[in-house]
């Protein structure tokens, strides 16, 4: 932990890099494009997880698992499905390896698949195929089933988190009976996905909708949150597709209505991932390493002792002891750092690397004062206060934190919502002062695309709050009746 | 759920798949092997998931997450590692899908991969290459992570649960500066894995170890905890392995000691996975379906309401919502199964074949008796007792329940542990009377493989609380020091 890691401002790309390796988080595998989430890091993707669940299962969801590989032919049966995916599959082909001539280890040509398995990229098509089972009348409806998994999609340019060959994720996957009911799920799941990127992660977030051109391959409307990182670029942090009656009639999912009639099946479906954990990083946290909102942080106080003697140290544990006690009863996440391998400086650097947002210092001249030193991970500031009430201070401080870090994120998010009304304040906009640009687009594609390959900004949502507006397309001035957000994205 | 399920006298092992199927655990699925785990199923893993990850965590272990494939070089890397699971393995080999000239989606082969990944069978190979740039001194030691993940091994013959292509597990890997913590480790989790089976699924099990030729391919030692299954079959529901250096050596991973020498690191690494489900299912069902034991089940206690007028429905709402208030402070899992698209007798089949504990029935007379009917899962009984102290009688009763059925597969297990002290005896226990076989074994792969041959007994394990005694091998009449346990298995 001895050396820093690059600055945002001399290179935030390699700052990110340095990030996720030096606080542990994660690093690449000798496997192209896949990672290794490490302990820390998982920890962090874990209470993801464990907040996220909750919220689907207070809301009627529940979990299952569906298998990892998808027959090719079930694949093709969604046509844009498979135009969306079919560029970053991974094959099986073969089901054994065996010992040629020279004894080395190389796939066995007699055990070739009759039909190639493509990992899964995502799910619906596996899961229509298995719904068709499960659905007869309006009775078995509607199902809401998630579930908890990995994925691969082949991805040529990769990046820890953000882009990898494999990751984790979530998706859902719901049926039925009517139409309006799909889209209120898509939308339920769309504002749970905003309660929780905003409140436990502290991550600000409009939910908008995708444009055609970007929104998920087999869905008629893709919902979205997207997030504006420090470096003034976009990041969608999660989806919720209104799937329509697309994946019911690709596998001819009907099912009785309570009139008796044969109805094809709603459905949505919807997923974050292991790029939150992106997010989370590039939202918050600065040259110091990472910064963690005390609601995330598998642990929220880290206290290290200071001491010369043995005598001092049990004094310290003793002290120590108590307070932990206290915490407990609290549900405060602690670690007592009392490592006799390494000395506090080095203890300093590392936890405040790994973003733990508090750190609390106990030597015998505190115990003497009856005080404690807190430093804050946020704001990195600290303060000797007393040891009265102390546990009621730290419990206000972590919700201090955690609104300190969400407005934070707010003000600068805010202040990088730029209303523009020309091409030339567009492109002026995103090359120097870059965030999202709010302006008028005139709906079509052809428009869309020509200002992606001009300036590699893309629409990223059009905001679900957007009032109704007369104005004019930037690009081509033509009649347009609302503001959609550009930005440049991960 | 009107119809029943084959018996277990019938057919055994229809009878599984049937129980399978209508308890709503798993069914398989278009991918061949491969099975859906249906979340009444998956409730119940992730109830053996809790608790052990818990368990773990305690412990010290942490979670972490490795790559999908591994490089068909790494795997090949440990000799007896590689020839263990080479022809059980599913390859990538290209990570493209295309069209063809008439428009069907092929495999490209202009996206061929140069090194073939294999999909993980088992994660030693891919890990111990990452320890290797964890571990540079004793510092660094001991690494104790375990991960949930999926893997593939391609089975021939499968069964929902027992054998599937693809699995869920949960596989520690941990690395440590001494022999002796790793066999420690080793043993420490066996006894995890024990003390969870009996008192979490109530299924006792045999703790021992495999011969040389049963163990795991890249082991010195493998350990295991073995059940038996009502047919009389065993059933191995975990291990647990001592490593020694061997995956250290084939990746190079070496540490430098207190005292400044470079050695390699010792290894374990252990797993359980949905197997434990099949366990579960033979060791307490029956004939009416599925019984879970209390402190595993999703759902303790159903609860049906019995109403012939919305007046009475509201009646029993009424008394079901103060009960259920209580419950939840005991923490008691409930359901309130209120549907009116179901009748009584549909319900209780249902809940009957899903095993649930306790079903408890409210109807107008009880309200007016000041009573309930009590149904226990377990023993097929029912009773009609007071409503007053009721919570308390459900929470004693959900015990009692655990115990019972723990012992009842206990007195069934011990009751099939017979001592034989010669091959004929052996033949006719296994024929006949079935399950574990007690006898004197010489010690040879030979023996061991001719055994296996002529009756299609395996040794299942040496157990670990076998006392010395002289005696001589059933099969060869060698001299022999202890009795091991042979037994048919699944």
């Amino acid at each position: 932990m001895s050396k820093g890691i690059t600055s945002r401002n001399e290179d935030y790309s390699q700052w990110y890099n340095d990030l996720v390796i030096k606080a542990d988080l994660a690093e690449y595998s000798a496997v192209r494009g896949s990672m290794v989430i490490k302990p820390y890091g998982y920890a962090i993707w874990e209470r993801m997880q464990a907040d996220l669940d909750a919220r689907f299962k207070e809301t009627g969801h529940s979990n299952a698992y569906f298998p990892l590989f998808i027959p090719k032919s079930f694949f093709s049966k969604e046509a844009s499905h498979v135009e969306g995916f079919a560029k970053e599959c991974a094959v099986v082909t073969h089901y054994r390896l065996t010992n040629d001539e020279d004894g080395n280890i190389v796939v066995d040509e007699n055990a070739k698949l009759e039909e190639e398995l493509v990992v899964r990229p995502t799910s619906e098509t596996i899961i229509w195929n298995t719904y068709k089972g499960w659905i007869e009348s309006y009775r078995d409806l509607p199902i809401k089933v998630n579930q908890w998994a990995n994925v691969v999609r082949w991805e040529m340019r990769t990046r820890l988190f953000l882009r990898t060959a494999e990751f984790l994720w979530q998706e859902g996957h719901t049926a039925h009976a009517t139409k309006e009911e799909a889209v209120e799920e898509t939308k339920l799941i769309l504002d749970i996905y905003a309660d929780f990127t905003e409140n436990i992660l502290g991550v600000p977030v409009v939910k908008g909708l995708k444009t055609e051109s970007e929104k998920f391959a087999g869905a008629l409307d893709t919902y979205c949150i997207e997030a504006l990182m420090q470096d003034g670029k976009a990041l969608q942090a999660g989806t919720s597709h209104f799937l329509g009656q697309n994946f019911a009639k690709a596998f001819d999912v009907k099912f009785t209505t309570r009139e008796g009639k044969q109805e094809y099946v709603w459905a949505s479906s919807w997923g974050v991932s292991t790029r939150l954990m992106g997010a989370l990083i590039m939202a918050h946290s600065d040259d110091a390493g990472l910064v963690l909102p005390p609601k995330l942080a598998p642990i929220q106080v880290v206290i290290v002792p200071i001491y010369r003697s043995e005598e001092e140290k049990s004094q310290v544990d003793e002290y120590v002891n108590a307070l932990t006690e206290s915490f407990k009863k609290k549900n405060i996440r602690f670690k007592y750092d009392d490592r006799d391998t390494h000395r506090p400086g080095f203890k300093f650097a590392e936890w405040e690397m790994k973003g733990v947002p508090l750190r609390l210092t106990v030597g015998a001249r505190d115990l003497k004062n009856g005080t404690v030193e807190l430093a804050r991970r946020d704001r990195q500031t600290k303060e000797s206060i007393s040891q009265e009430g102390l546990t009621e201070h730290v419990e206000n401080l972590l919700d201090t934190i955690q609104e300190n870090i969400y407005t934070k994120a707010r003000d600068f998010r805010d202040a990088h919502i730029t209303e523009v009304n020309s091409y030339q304040e567009f492109k002026e906009v995103l090359e120097n002062k870059t965030g999202f640009i709010s302006c008028h687009w005139d709906g079509t594609e052809e428009t869309e695309l020509k200002i992606k390959e001009e300036t590699k900004a893309t629409i990223r949502c059009i905001p679900l709050d957007a009032e109704k507006e007369e104005g004019n397309c930037v690009y081509s001035g033509r009649p347009s009746t609302q503001r959609v957000l550009f930005a440049r994205a991960y």
